[in-house]
């Protein structure tokens, strides 16, 4: 089978690999879509992020859905032929944050596509794949293989307003419109935000970000002061979802969050420069939010159930072999929200 | 009446004020004792911090206790001769925020000693002072009024423990032992903390910490890595006092908190930057503390029930012709925790 | 102008009142439309419930919408022709609970057609009515007033929400499907539940409950073996709203609630009888929702956004004189939902 | 080796067992004390409770506390010789409820002394005990094995302290002070409890809740009045540790806790009657408190550091031959509080 191999910044190969057999409580799945992440790119662009590098090749991607092909000894409730959207995160259920519930905490976490450990994780980008049946949730009749692949992103989105806490009667502001940005404004609408708001400084991205239900988009490279009016009276947000990892973006944010507001940080940058006395006056609440857990499964379920449209963010799809093309593709914030392979 | 009075940086005078009468459900007290606060020690040293500056002479203090001398019509509860805590804090319990209960957060908040707005909010350093009976909190028999004029830091101390939610079986880092430090040991030992370590850069305070309930206390500045060895296993503390407002001890901190760990950041300071990185993949909660509301009557009926004893961070008094020293006094770390004036 | 007045129990009479001129900061209101509340129907049929009686005469009613007609000095941000719904509710914003955000228990709560206490306070079912500004939230274009006077038990049902905690991958229950479960239902949907089961003992309001968005509808009057399979591995509920007030509803709901599930009680009855040993063994949490506060204004600005129809469940209107059928038809829970008058 | 095992109501035998040998990971001890409960006292005296039945010889017991004898393959960090707690909780850590960190739900406890599953889980009061490293917690020098076997119902209260969410600045009332009660007068205490008012039938417990901390104690046999009292303004308390199981304690609580007060059911009753419209309009929130997870190290951590002292308590010991003697006498409410076995 095929896979996609990142061996250095820009060194992407498609490789040959050994299909697997999937053992007592496994499957195997013929991949059928692989969406490209903000981490994949980080990879393929800088060889890796913060502290950690390639040290190997490694397969990435996590975010994939496809075709049963094979069961395992004493696999119940699956069959050849379902389609299914496989969770990355793979805890080990033993560890003291796991039996606290906080397994995205694992302390032994096996994420797919992961250059943290040594030997690295593995990832997803490949023509088979054995997994857990755990880790894998039935696609409804109707549902595309694109929108199932987008699971794993919306999972992360869905953990995020878990972690804001209730939204009814909050006003939320959401800090960059690229696909976790979206996919948080889809997130916080489905319970109960009552306005949103959302700044980038593209006008293409936030063009999407009205499409899928934004009250309001404020380019903030043109308009800032349209966002700073929001200052007025200590601040006018509840809570911000902060999905760009700008340092600008998460102070305007800081400005504009009312006393005890609460600013959830999806995204990744490096060191950022915060105002603490603003911090500390206004008694915000600042909360990193990492992966997911429960909300896979969750993520699959509300696609399944059509509560909301996904398909808009799929900007563009490639066949495996143009992998590095996607990959360039998915690069560029003002030509692709979400970009997939097909394998 | 006299009265401490600050002009400028390092420019601090004592003055005469006209005594004023109590009006319908006003005392007027004849103030006996004033702790000098970090903020006090800002407008004496630097006319101010941040963006706000002395702009007009101001009365400096709001730790202030003393003895009721005369009942303005309608007053009922107290009787001239009482002793009294006074909260320095007057919301005005009409805007949005206080019709909430977060009357810290008043658009309208007249803090005695405060050069935010203009005029300035005249404080409390000062011979007579006439108050709301809402203000006021009976000091029981037995209580010095050193101890009474303790309730307004103890006050924020307790604030800053209902902001980090149930201490019960939690493992505490408390960053920063001057007043403010001690005395969140105090509160979070009362209020069930499993394990508390100080850290600081003095020895001097780290005794003081020891003395009021530590369990452990380090000096950071010669044992940086017997704090990091906490940062085993993604980390071992639950919550973090941040009560330095210095940046290597919150990025210190954030090093040793575990997964979901809450820091609540007391400590001013300017700019302070962050590893972001680390606050998502950890899902840090940094949320800032300020003042404090219905804490001032639990902090002197604390005090008043002797749960506690706060007298040993009282390190010096001084007469009021003697404000300057007392000042200078206070603000050498090595020497002084918390110094009062006596009027 | 006329108004609906309740003398005694089956005793309502279409009485004369005079007209109220709008004082400062009100407004005057011509009521269009006032949908007749299960505590009406109390009033109607019982002349009271529990142990509160009809003493004196009183004007019914508390779900009210109509057109400004006049204004009082100082009033901004309304115009005469404004349609506005109009919230029975008046805490008096200077009590204990008032300024801790507790409105709802205001010790002093002046709430339309209330007989609780004397003299009573008399309610909105009139041609005219003088409201204070704040009571009053602007209907948008092309919402029937119909809708508008939705908005107050739609209140109920976001409070109800709100007690209830973040709905986020939550499986509910609502039990009761009169006009409140029913709009449990929405709000339930509308907040992120992921799944929804109602039961009622009539077919006639569980077809309604699946029309405004229950995923799964039970008789329990024919099926309770349907509801109790859901008692497995300890039960299946995340959060159960009881709309019934039926001692039954809350027995069979703790029988299928997980452990730690939240039940949130809506409806009203008198004493049940509860098994204490079950609510300890499986920590369920049973709270009271009592009325509304900021919720209010959610309502309407929901409403107003068309996020909901709240049409469906308006199954009846009726004009002012047919006050008496209009109340009857409205306690036939065969045949009506919500029932409106029109004045 | 000798145990205490119970074939019915009324029959309790001294019997031999066999010693075990501890396997891997296991360490063999030496019971020294063993406390008798309420759940023990059930079996003797109605051979059960609720729906529970003894159906085959029961070893009873799971408070214990005892010397290590022996140690099994691969357990580290304990010594022959090493005296320890041990919890009587073991949960599979494999179901859902644990992998939600929710251990005292897990569908597969074996629970020491329990005769709801069958064959029934043995229990504890016996001379050797083969138990798992995990479940014990080294005592510390100087606290005597009787304080040690205390761990278990602290742990108990201390997980309704938990339950009950921050009690900064909370007016707690306790009802019902044997043991479990006398203990959650010392774990309020110890979190925070700003004012402790207690309740009972009987004196002398009562005499006992004021020696280990409570600020007030009312007897409601003869003093109802003095407790309604603080029914005024809608209610005074904050929390109420509800550990009677008796229902006049449970109505009289509601009466006096404040709006959105917290009520903790600790005490087993069968059926209870509650006036629902209160619990509605005062928007209580009832919620059940069972066992322990976590909260058993932390209470054997709180005795070894003398935090509390739980020698009071106990109240009588007994030699293993005198067993039924001992259960006579715990079961006498005016003589003991916590009576234990010695082995």
């Amino acid at each position: 089978m095929k896979a996609v191999v990142i061996h250095a910044a820009k060194d992407l190969r498609i490789e040959e690999r050994e299909v697997e057999s999937p053992g007592p409580g496994q499957v195997e799945v013929a991949i059928e879509a692989g969406g490209i992440c903000g981490s994949d790119l980080h990879y393929y662009n800088h060889g890796g992020f913060g502290t950690v590098r390639v040290r190997e090749p490694m397969i990435l991607g996590h975010e994939v859905a496809g075709t049963i092909k094979a069961l395992g000894e004493g696999v119940s409730g699956f069959a050849v032929g379902d389609r299914v959207a496989i969770s990355p995160s793979r805890p080990c259920n033993t560890c003291d944050y796991c039996l606290k519930g906080q397994q995205n905490h694992c302390l032994n976490m096996r994420f797919y596509g992961s250059a943290m450990p040594m030997p690295h994780i593995q990832g997803a980008f490949r023509q088979r794949l054995v997994a857990e049946q755990w880790q894998c949730h039935k696609v409804a009749n109707g549902v595309s293989i694109h929108e199932a692949a987008m699971a794993e992103p919306f999972a992360v989105a869905l953990h995020a307003v878990v972690r804001a806490g209730a939204l009814t009667d909050k006003r939320v502001l959401v800090t960059g419109c690229g696909p976790i940005g979206a996919l948080a404004i889809i997130a916080a609408r489905a319970h109960g935000a009552r306005e949103i708001v959302a700044t980038d400084v593209m006008d293409a991205v936030l063009k999407k970000a009205l499409e899928v239900g934004a009250d309001r988009v404020i380019n903030v490279a043109s308009n800032a002061e349209t966002l700073s009016a929001y200052s007025a009276n200590k601040g006018y947000f509840d809570v911000q979802f902060e999905a760009s990892g700008n340092q600008s973006a998460l102070r305007s944010g800081l400005e504009v969050l009312r006393p005890r507001g609460v600013l959830v940080q999806l995204g990744l940058g490096g060191d950022v420069t915060i105002p603490q006395n603003m911090v500390v006056a206004k008694e915000i609440e600042m909360k990193g939010t990492f992966r997911f857990h429960e909300e896979f499964g969750l993520a699959v379920d509300l696609i399944n159930h059509r509560r909301f449209d996904l398909k808009p963010l799929v900007t563009g799809t490639f066949p495996l072999e143009d992998a590095a093309k996607a990959f360039e593709t998915a690069a560029d914030r003002n030509k692709s929200m979400k970009v997939q392979l097909l394998f």
